[in-house]
């Protein structure tokens, strides 16, 4: 559903938890929390103490919860880790469902990823010529074979000695008969954040997952870190050093869902402070002000309050969706946008309108909107991205349209403005945007600045 | 999933074409925009001129039309009607789901409804006593039964006759091979559009399904109006005569969808009053007002515009539902409730808090929800229903809740507060949300105030 | 399966059970031993004395049995009455599936029919004019029109009354809240058998249903025959009365299972001595005789007993079957010809080969078998079929083929052979084949001699 | 099915085709002809030239074929091997689902196997501690790693290199982008056959699967035989070297179609002369001699011929399975077997029964089918087994009865028959079915005499 919006795409959730009562089930509604961040597939790998044992399901979380198959592993289950995914065409096959699980010299052992390995192709090509072989196209299969053939004594210092070998980013979720294991990439670009209730640790990508059960949010796992959790407790240490820290300043601009805490703050407060700095930056003249629904509510609730613009919903969407069913004809898209905004013309007509939405990627469904609210009566329509003007590739970015599909590289506003068909046209600043955020240099803009902090490195 | 949130329940959308090129699959898109109306099946009824075809399914319009049996049906299609129900437990079978299709001694005949004949059991009695035989507990076929057996020389005469005989709320779309006859009851319950796209016909329970489809909005059918559609033309004629009119306001309230035009009238336009003039009835002293997703927003709007209180979104729905997962045990509507709301603790945090729902039946979600912003850190919980109390049960209503479940039935406002356990609870007037509508004496609000259009009959 | 061999149809099988324990599952394993005799869809009604409820599936009685439909049906079942259907192309869809359930004045009324009513459409437009409406176009739902609208005092009468204006052929099983009643056309074209089990009673299309349940046949309900089956008992009495009986032939040609008694005679029995008969009056100079399995079996041992030529398997039917998944292209019914026949060429290598038949249709199937047996190395191919050439049509089968389709009714034997490409062809002549029976007056044959019994009415 | 009938079971099929149209489709069709060999899961990898692509499906092939999935892969594949699985309990998981498909060095690299390794648990921990990674528990991932790992230069050396290591039964099959390779073990426990149809080339387990496809039968693949084919041509070399030959005797026993040729004989004509050698060894005075169906007919005939009683068919097989229905309660086991076979009374009634059966392991069904025929009528059962008894463990049956379980270990013949319920019980002798073969010492009869071939080695 999310894809078909034209905008940039997550790369999957994870979540762990540890001890406590129905842990397959709790993991289940946290993954569910964890939704909006891959629809493709949904996996849950549980330890009765004595194995450990997987079930995936292609789809939404509501799909393996209802498959029947999650009875089958939940018996006994004291700890269990669970993915959802989202992938680029090409790759969506149960295959690359995680968490994987494999029989290793260490016995079992699952694992669940949330990032990207730079150096993936890199490091699967020596083992490949090492005699190993390959099963998937997924770095997750490339770390367990890089951890088993270690030459270390123990499961733990295997997973030290191989997580050093991958660039990129990863939030890794280890789970063995009895133990689990934690690591963040150095730079810390994707969340995770780390919970307890009663005498139940848990792990997951976003704060929201832990609302819904009741699990308190202690802190994040820092950058580097290295969390083992066993019967005997938690350990910590820190595994990988970087000089910086690199979070994506994408999850709070599109990915992460308003009401989570992630980088420690609340992405539904620097979403509002965005809004409120684009009205600084770029103001206008308007009757109101209206969100692109649903991700720009909070930025646009912002705009409002910053320029006194009278806030409303002159766009709605539709959640009727399932697999939509248009055929691949002409006006496809158009059909598309319009099965799924609906414009409220009482609310739009005659009304100069300042249309808020939270980043621009091609542009296309924008400009159908667009229309549409001028078909609904708007007599002008002005656009305000919460965001800066995507410029560059994400280098974690599998799904990441090229160059030549991002509006914004070739076009100038003015430019843009007219493709889209509107009054006016303006972003929110690099440095306004990172402003937001309250410590703008532990941020990685680089799709919007091109400054990749990885090639700082040796 | 509506029904999950203790709301009233709409009873049905029907949506017709006739003429135009894709007339199967631009109905099908049409009934998507009514999907709101009933999830429960979804149905469509085709003529080639030769025979009429139907095909339906259980669940949502999508499974219909990727189940691939529209195709079977579609082709050479120049005129079709469709249907999407919602009904109470016990009938949710496919033998119920609509259209219904028969053949009779005018050849074949299918039918979709939206409403409820109040005489349904008694004319069904006298006729299994004459001889007829039933295969469903639809009002359809009922309806079906009565048309075919008047005396009568011709179809149109026959439900003429026949509809004569029907007490209660009604808008039907007949097919057959050639001809479309539209009929809505005389007191205008249902509401029932009309609308036109070059050469071709529709009609709908709400405009938005004509908004999705580039069909112009031409009035409404009115009520006691029966319409007559063939390739000689439109032919209209006023059937059925009331004293007075009886719109069923809880369309405005709840049912219909914001942007759709109905009763000749934009329910976010109605919507929007009645939030405002809940502000002028019951102020509140609040630093910020939320509305209930995602039916309340407009109302919260109104109820912020006029209060001059801040609006903010301080509750978000989850839309990854699909068929929900939770097993039956303790806490589970807690748990359920959670799956589908989540609170924004930034926007809460020490706040006092005006919550706006547009409606309350039993109380139950809305209790959970306080409860859960109280938890999320809100320092006081205001609510604010713009509508009266529900305190009788609609005519109509197949699925209403008994009497005694209706929390405004025993208690007074400051009780429900307690249950609640909230600061302060208000409600619109009766006579207010009446004003708000622009012509108060057109509309039914038996369920508010207990009276009922029906009995002022001789 | 048995349609794509090229074979007569069978037109259903039903079951009633009245009284015991686990009646509904019961039912479902007593049509799975009918299964042979319609595959098209599966049903059972059943009444736990208070309502009739209904349960039906496409596909086999596996299916209905595997949907856990049952079980929501079978709580307090007392009587129940099931069907297995076979039907013609067009037509196959669940709402044409039996049991057929309708509520009348006399309350629930399910009826399973084995049989064809010639007059059906005949009687339908009359009904029609009458007002009457129909929902599918199965006999059924005519005949329980009929019944509903009689002016009988209960229901038993209006079966009485309603049943004598239907020609054709028809073995009845009705189900009410409290009783079962059952009737058989007059000429008894249809077989029918009665059986007990301690206090209950059992009814089917064939013996071999009862087998499996370790019910007792008892006799045949006689051809107009009427039953009621109450707690207070079971009533006969003869309804309708002809002249002379008129059992199928065809059911002991190829339509029943062999270990089944029909007619009050074992089939096997019966087919073995057209084996013998057809050995008598169609000789051949041959190595071995082999059976085209797995229906000719026996008449292939018959065959070979009264020849004297020694018995052999040199084809063997696959039975992995499932929905076949041949694309359709050039040789398309060749290859699945052998994909459903495998011939043995140790058998057949350098021998004079009798291949024995049951009956031949089209020719179709058989002219690929004997091409299969010549290139397993056969030197002589001799056909040899156990019933006389099928020259008319069934006043009863739907899914007859047109006279043109009929290899035997324009060619002569020696012509067939050749078109076969075989050495030799005999069939059993008329006389013969009603010899064998014990009964040669008592049967209908009109397939094969063109003498249809309904004629000689006045 | 077959598993419910106490029987043996195999291990797999497989099937392999190089060059020729409809590469794929053909080989659906070839696995179709050796479904008997594996009902629970079935798969198809093919290369276009460029890539290996796999399907695979639970269930029987005709799932894999209307799953549409093999549209997906069958583009440009110009070669292409199959696999159709049997397996016990516990691994009837898609994961270890034949054929396996890997990347590693070589490229792509697929396996379909047929037989059981019996040191690869061994193989398999001492390559975990060295660091590999196991994600199924087939045998084929052990054998794929193996190869990977060799220092090999080229992929047909590593095949070399690594066959060596494995004992036990094995018919192997890799396909690569551009050549497929053979290997089948040096005793020749399990069938290969090799053919050839214009310029395409086959392997099949069994030659019925190249008579459905119009190969022709060309000859074995050799115990120890290593064949590589491309583009280029067939190149044979004999790999594996042993002093003796072992086919599994249990092939022409029970495992083979009757119309195969194995081993290079018909199968048909070895269970004949079985069925004549059992008549001698263990003749019977009876009226009638019947087999018990369907794998047991020709020995039957065979038993009939040498006897001179007449061979009649007094049991029938239903063949409308599916998944059965029965739930689990009292008297399951007698009803699953009803349900499955039926009596035909006027063949048994009164007669001297000799009932062949071609093996007898647990004896469980058979004592059920000996009560029926006794039910039916039959005054005497005489039980005739057309092999001796199974009291020996198969080396490579992963899904062998525990000792306790053969009916055979601890009972003599007479104390066997009374178990049974029978007048009497007869065994094939193991030299009588030794003899039957046409070369005693180049068959593997463990399971009846406990003499294990591997264990002769050094």
């Amino acid at each position: 559903m999310r894809d078909e919006l034209d905008k940039m795409h997550e790369e999957c959730g994870v979540m762990g938890i540890f001890n406590g009562d129905s842990v397959v089930r709790n993991l289940a509604m946290g993954l569910y929390a964890l939704q909006h961040r891959g629809q493709e597939s949904a996996g849950i790998a549980v330890t009765d103490g004595e194995k450990v044992r997987v079930s995936k399901s292609m789809g939404l979380v509501a799909n393996l919860a209802n498959s029947g198959k999650l009875d089958n592993i939940a018996e006994n289950g004291f700890a269990a880790i669970g993915h959802v995914r989202y992938s680029s065409t090409g790759s969506r096959t149960l295959a690359n469902a995680q968490p994987m699980l494999v029989s290793c010299k260490w016995g079992y052992l699952a694992v669940a990823q949330n990032g990207n390995i730079i150096n993936a192709q890199e490091l699967r090509a020596e083992m490949e010529s090492n005699g190993h072989i390959f099963q998937s196209t997924s770095d997750s299969e490339i770390l367990l074979h890089e951890i088993s053939r270690t030459k270390a004594d123990n499961l733990p210092d295997a997973i030290r000695i191989a997580v050093k070998k991958f660039k990129g980013s990863f939030c890794l979720l280890f789970l063995t008969n009895d133990s689990m294991y934690v690591v963040r990439d150095g730079f810390g670009y994707r969340p995770l954040c780390f919970g307890k209730k009663n005498d139940s640790w848990a792990l997951a990508s976003e704060s929201c997952a832990f609302d819904l059960l009741g699990v308190d949010y202690v802190r994040d796992i820092q950058p580097g870190e290295f969390l083992s959790i066993s019967k005997d407790g938690v350990r910590s240490e820190q595994l990988i050093k970087k000089d910086r820290k690199a979070f994506c300043i994408f999850e709070f601009v599109y990915f992460a869902r308003p009401d989570s805490k992630i980088f420690e703050q609340s992405a539904d407060k620097i979403r509002r402070k965005m809004g409120k700095k684009l009205a600084e930056e770029s103001p206008v003249d308007a009757d109101i002000v209206i969100p692109c629904p649903d991700s720009s509510t909070t930025a646009a609730i912002g705009y409002s309050q910053a320029s006194g613009i009278r806030f409303e919903i002159g766009l709605l969407r539709n959640h009727y969706v399932g697999r939509t069913f248009i055929d691949p004809s002409q006006n496809v898209r158009e059909q598309k946008v319009k099965l799924k905004f609906n414009t409220i013309s009482g609310v739009l007509k005659d009304k100069k309108v300042c249309l808020v939405d939270d980043s621009i990627v091609r542009g296309t469904t924008l400009k159908i909107i667009c229309k549409m609210l001028r078909e609904a009566g708007a007599r002008e329509v002005h656009v305000r991205i919460a965001s800066p003007p995507v410029r560059f590739p994400c280098s974690f970015g599998m799904d990441f349209p090229t160059p030549g599909e991002l509006v914004a590289n070739a076009l100038e506003p003015k430019e843009v403005a007219k493709l889209l068909g509107v009054e006016s046209l303006g972003y929110l600043s690099v440095d306004g945007m990172r402003e937001c955020t309250g410590s703008p240099d532990d941020f990685c803009g680089a799709c919007f600045d091109g400054i990749y902090p990885e090639n700082g490195e040796a």
